[in-house]
C-alpha cells in the first residue's frame, strides 16, 4: 500500500492537499506514552510555511487528535490524527487537468488514474501531506529522545552554501539543539546568510533551487537492522523516499566510497575508555551488514528543485493533442528543502523506532 | 521480514555463506510462464565468481527447483529454487567470532543474535546470498522482456574508469546487448581495459576497490508506482539496498539535482512522432511523483570496497576486551562491483514487476 | 496490525466508542468509483441502533468523507471517512476500571494496556466500530454488484427462531432484495415476529441472547482465493472474526461435516444448460481447496449474547484485590446480532474484494 | 500471499504433492533456541501416515535442514527445511486434468492456473503440505514449553465416538501427556475403540469420514491478541483454515453461544488462591475482546470426510465439455482427522507464538 510504512509502527498517511483534511492513522504506539504537545508544536513549526523564507500561503497546521489519546496519554487504539484543510477548492485547476506541469506528478497521475486524480494542490502527491507524517515523527522522536536516541538534520547544500558535514564520530548533541532552535537548520550563521540570500535570489527569479540536507542519529543500540532487505539503511531509504521531490540518499561515504579502496574506507575497531567498541572512522555512516554499530548513523538526501516556476514552459496539450505552452500563476515555495529537514528528522525516527526491538 | 520482499510478486531468500543451501521461495508468479533455463544461466554466469577479474574461489550457482514448476513451465504454486553449498565448514571462523573484521557484519551481528551467528563466510550477510536474488531476478527479466520492458546496468565508475552515462532520453536497446555479452559491463573497450588494470593492482595490493553502477530501464507502461511511500524509487531503493555493499541510490539527476534550479532541471514535455508524450530532457530520472512518467528510468547504485583486505587491521578482541590486531587470511573479490552489475538488474526488476499491475 | 485487514484492499479501522471520532482509511479502491451515497446510507442504516428492536441509544452514523472522494468519485487516493463521536465522555466509567465487566475485554484490556485503554463505551473494542467497517463495506457491496457479485446475510436463528437456511445451490438474488428491506433480517414473516417476541422477552427481563446469521454470496468467478493460508474461507474468517462477539464461523456443511461421510458429503459435477460447471449439492459452501467453485458461497457465523446485562454479576476488584459484586447501569442493546447482520455483509464483501483479482 | 503465515513469526510453505520436495522458510525465531530433534521426530510422527488406521502409503517426513541452524541451534538467519519426495511423478494424472475429482481442488485450480497447475496428489493444496507446518509448529511448541504454554488436541469425535470436551476452567497437563501418547489422539480408551471400529468399516466401504477435533492451550499470559482483526481468535482461525480440509471453527461455547443468554453465557470473574484473576466457567473459551483473559483458550475444528472415495461419482469432462464418471483408483486416507490433531496443535502453536510480544 502506497501511504503506508512501517511493521512494529504502522502509519497509514491520507488526504489530498486540497481535501477536506489530511492526516494519519498509526498503530504501534505504546499505550502509556505522554504526549508532548508543546514539543510536537515545536517541532510542526520548523515544517509549517510562513516561518521564514518560505511560500507565503498561511497554513495553520494544529492536528487534531480523532482516537488514540485519552487524556493526552496514547491508549493502545490506533491514534488518528488530522489537519483539516481551510479555503480548499477556491481555485481552477482544470488548465493542469490538460496541460501537466513539468516536473510534477500531473501527467502519470492523470494516466494511472484515468483523469480521476485529484489535481488541485497536487493532490495526493502534494508535500504538504508531509504534515501528517510529522506528527507521527514528532511523538516518535519525544519518545526515542527518552531512550537516549536523538536525531537531527541540517542542510549541506543550498545553492552552493551550507554546514560543513557532521562529525561522523562525535555526538554532538549540543549542536543539534542549535540547529532546531534555528530558523535556516544550519549552524553556520554565515551559511544562514548565503542561503537566505540564494532563496530570494530565486524566488525574485521566479525559479526555484534544490539542496541536500545531512541527517545524524546518535544513541542508537548495537544491532537495529538486519541483512536482506531488512537493513536499517534500506528502511531509512524506504521512509525518505516517502519524501516528496527526494531524488537520493547515501550512507556515510555514501557515493564517495565508490572511489575509495577497502584500506581507505574501512573502519576499525577500540575500546573507547568506557570498554564500548568504537570505529576511528566512520565511512560506514553506523551501518554494516544492514545493521546499526553502535557509531552514529548518518545519511545524505538530495532534494529537487520545487518544479512550480513562474517560467512559461513547453507542455503538452492533452485536450488537443498538440504541444502547447504553460505559464503557472500564484506564489509558489522557492526551496522546499528549507521545511524538509524536519520532514527527514521525521521520516528517520520512524524508521529506526520501526527497526527497534519491543521491550 | 528482513529477507523478503514484495507484495504482488513475494520472495523469501533464506541460506547462509556456508549452510547446506542458499536459495528462495517466491510466490506471486503466474501460472504457465515456460522458464528459459538456458537464458537464466546466461545471466547467472554474469553473477558467478571464476568468470573475470574476481575471485578465484569456484561456485557452481546452478539453481536446483524444488517446487513451482512442472515440466518447465511454472504452475502457480510457490516456486522455490535452492543452491546446494560445497565444501562448507572447511574451514575455522573461531578467530572472527572474537575479533571481528572491520566493515563486516561481524560485530553487530554477534551482538544482535548474542553470539549465535553464522559467521562461517559471512553467513546470512553474505554476498553469496545474490544468488538466489539472481535467481528470480533473472526468471522475472524474461518474463518483463516479453512484455517490451529492458533492464540494463554498466560500471561508471570502478577507479576511475568506467562507461559513460546511458543516453537519458533515448532507449538503447542495442547497446544492452552488447553490455551483458562483454565479462567487464561497459560498452566502451578502452574502459573495460582500465578497470581490469585498476583491479588487477588493487589486488595484487591486496586490497580492494568500490565502484558505482548505473542501471536503466526502458519500456516501462506510465503510471508505474505510486505516491507517498509506494513510489517507484524508492520500491526499486528498497530492492537495491538488500543488495549487500550498497551505500547509496539516485535517480536521474539525483544529488545534482540538489545543485540545479527548477528551471534547469524540469524535463518539459512534447508529443513525439507517434503521438507518445515525452520529455525533451530526463533530468527525473523517469520518476516524477513516484511514478513512471513514460521516459527511461535511470538510477545509480554506490557500492563500497569489500572489506576484506590483506592488510592488518587494528579490531577489538571480544574473549580479552583489549583492543587487537587481525589479519585476514584466504583470497578474497577484490572488487563486488564487477558481479553487481547483473544483480543490480534483477533487483530492479523484480521492484518493476512487483510494481506492475496484474493483467 | 489489529485494526488492519487485506492486501489489495487495505483498511485501517480507528476510533474508540467515545473519543473524537471513529473511522477508517482504505488504500485500494479504484479510481473513478462513482459512490452511490444512498445505497451507501440505507446500508448504513440497515446497521445503525433505534432502527427497530435494539438499543435505544440515538446515534447519527452519517460518514464524512475527509479524503479519496472528488465530487462523489474516487480519485486514487487513499479514502478516509469518519463518523464524528457526540455526546462523548459524558459518564463516569471509573468504576469498570477496577470492576472489569464479565465477558467484555475490559479486563484483559487492562492488563495489555496497564490501565491506559480507553474503557469508556468499550474503547477500541465497542461493535459501534463495525460502523465504519460498513462504510467501506457498502462501497465495496456496490462495486461488486455492478461485476454481477451479491451478497445477503440472514438470521437463522435469535432465541430458537429464524429463517430457514438458504438454498444451497440456487441463487435467490430476489430473496435477498425482499430480506434487505424488513427491519428484522429474515424473510420468513413468522419468524420476524417469532424473533421480535424473543427479544423484547429478553429486553424486560433485563438479558441478552446470541444468535445465528447465514450469509450467501452469489456470482463469484470460479478459482477466488488459492490454497495454504490464502484460502478464501480463511479470508472471510478473518474478517469475520474482527467483528466483536463472534464465536465461530463454518462453511457449507460446516461441522455437520464432521459427521458425514465423503460419499455424502462430496458435490458431483454436471454441466448446466449453459455449459457451465456446476455442482448438484453445495455441502462444499462453494469452496473447495480454499478456492470458489462457482457455486453460492455460504457460511454461517455465531454471535455470543451480549455482554451487557442488568442482572448483579460477580467480577474482581483490582483496586482492593477483593472479589466483588458488579452491577451494570444503563440501556443496553439485548441483541446486537439484529444490527450484525450488515456487518457480515460487509466483511464478507470485503474479503471477496480481496481475493478479486486486479482487472 | 497464500503460503505465508504470520508478523512476528513469518512462515512460507512451499511445494507439491510430488514436486522434488515440500518445506518451508521461516523468519523471525529467536537465535539461540536449541533445537529438540527428539521432541520433532516424536510430533511429528504423529501426523506422519502409516502409523495406525490411515492411509498405507509409506512416507518418510524426515526434515532436512538447509539454513538456519548452526550446530542444532538457531543462528537467527531465515530457516528453511525440506523433506524430500520419493517416488514422485509414478503415475498417470491426466484423467484428472479432465475429470475433477468431486469435493477435491482440481477443478478450481484447472481454471484459475488455466490448467497449469501441478494435479499429481493435489499438488500445492494437497494435506502433505502439513508436514511442513509441523515442523515450524513443533520447533515452536518447544519453544512455548519452556514459557509454560502447553497444547493439546484431541478427537471429540469421528463416526459418533470420541473424547469428552475439555474441562473448561482447568489446566489438564497430564492429560494432554496421555493424549499424545496414544495413536488415537483421545484419553478414553473406549472411544479409541470405537474411532478405530468406525474408520475400518469406513475403509472397508471405499469411503471416507470426516470428523471433529477440540484444541486446549494453556498457560497464556493474559492480553495477547488485540481488538479489530487482531483477535487471538482471529489469528488461531487464520491458521486453521490453511489446514486443508477444515470447515469451520469456533471458540469456547461457539455455535451453542448463539442459543444463549448473557446471564448464561457470560464468565463471571474472581480471585483465586494465588490471587490471578480467574473466570468460574469458560464459554469464551478464554478470549473475550480478541484477547486472552488467561483461562484455557478452547476451540473446535471440523473436518471434512476426505474427497477421495471408491465410489463412482459424477463429474464433467472438460475435454468433452459432457457429463461423466470418474473411479478414482489407489488406495486413500480414509480419515485424514487422526493425523489432523498435531497439525491443529501445530497452526495453533504458531498462531499463539506470533501473538506473543518479543521480550
Amino acid at each position: 500500500m502506497a501511504f503506508s510504512y512501517g511493521n512494529r509502527l504502522k502509519l497509514s498517511i491520507f488526504g489530498q492537499s486540497h481535501s477536506a483534511a489530511i492526516g494519519v492513522t498509526c498503530e504501534g504506539l505504546p499505550a502509556g506514552v505522554r504526549i508532548d504537545f508543546d514539543a510536537l508544536s515545536a517541532f510542526m513549526a520548523r515544517r509549517a510555511p510562513g516561518r521564514n523564507l518560505t511560500t507565503p500561503r498561511s497554513e495553520k497546521d494544529a492536528p487534531v487528535f480523532l482516537s488514540g489519546v485519552t487524556d493526552g496519554v496514547t491508549n493502545g487504539a490506533p491514534l488518528t490524527a488530522v489537519i483539516y484543510n481551510e479555503n480548499t477548492r477556491s481555485k481552477d485547476y482544470s488548465e493542469l487537468k490538460i496541460k501537466p506541469r513539468p516536473g510534477h506528478s500531473d501527467y502519470p497521475a492523470a494516466v494511472k488514474f484515468d483523469g480521476h486524480n485529484d489535481i488541485a494542490g497536487g493532490g495526493q502527491f502534494s508535500a504538504r501531506l508531509t504534515a501528517p507524517l510529522c506528527i507521527i515523527g514528532g511523538i516518535v522522536i519525544e519518545i526515542l529522545k527518552r531512550q537516549g536516541i536523538e536525531i537531527c538534520a541540517h542542510i549541506v547544500n543550498i545553492g552552493g552554501a551550507g554546514d560543513p558535514p557532521f562529525d561522523p564520530v562525535n555526538e554532538e548533541r549540543a549542536l543539534f539543539a542549535d540547529i532546531k532552535q534555528n530558523n535556516i537548520a544550519v549552524y553556520d550563521d554565515a551559511a544562514a546568510e548565503k542561503i537566505s540570500a540564494a532563496v530570494e535570489q530565486v524566488r525574485a527569479a521566479g525559479d526555484s533551487i534544490g539542496g541536500i540536507v545531512e541527517c545524524k542519529i546518535v544513541g542508537l543500540p548495537v544491532g537495529l537492522g538486519n541483512g536482506g532487505f531488512g537493513g536499517l539503511d534500506g528502511k531509512i531509504a524506504s521512509a525518505i523516499f516517502g519524501v516528496p521531490a527526494v531524488k537520493g540518499i547515501d550512507f556515510g561515504a555514501g557515493f564517495s566510497a565508490g572511489y575509495l579502496r577497502g584500506s581507505e574506507n574501512n573502519d576499525e575497531y577500540y575500546f573507547d575508555e568506557n570498554g564500548n567498541v568504537k570505529t576511528y572512522t566512520n565511512r560506514a555512516g553506523g551501518i554494516v551488514g544492514g545493521m546499526s554499530n553502535g557509531m552514529p548513523v548518518i545519511f545524505r538526501t538530495a532534494f529537487k528543485p520545487t518544479p512550480s516556476i513562474a517560467k512559461a514552459q513547453r507542455t503538452v496539450n492533452l485536450a488537443t493533442g498538440q504541444n502547447d505552452t504553460l505559464v503557472i500563476h500564484g506564489r509558489h515555495d522557492p526551496c522546499v528543502v528549507l521545511r524538509a529537514v524536519p520532514v527527514v528528522e521525521a521520516a528517520a525516527a520512524i524508521a529506526v523506532y520501526d527497526a527497534l526491538p519491543e521491550h
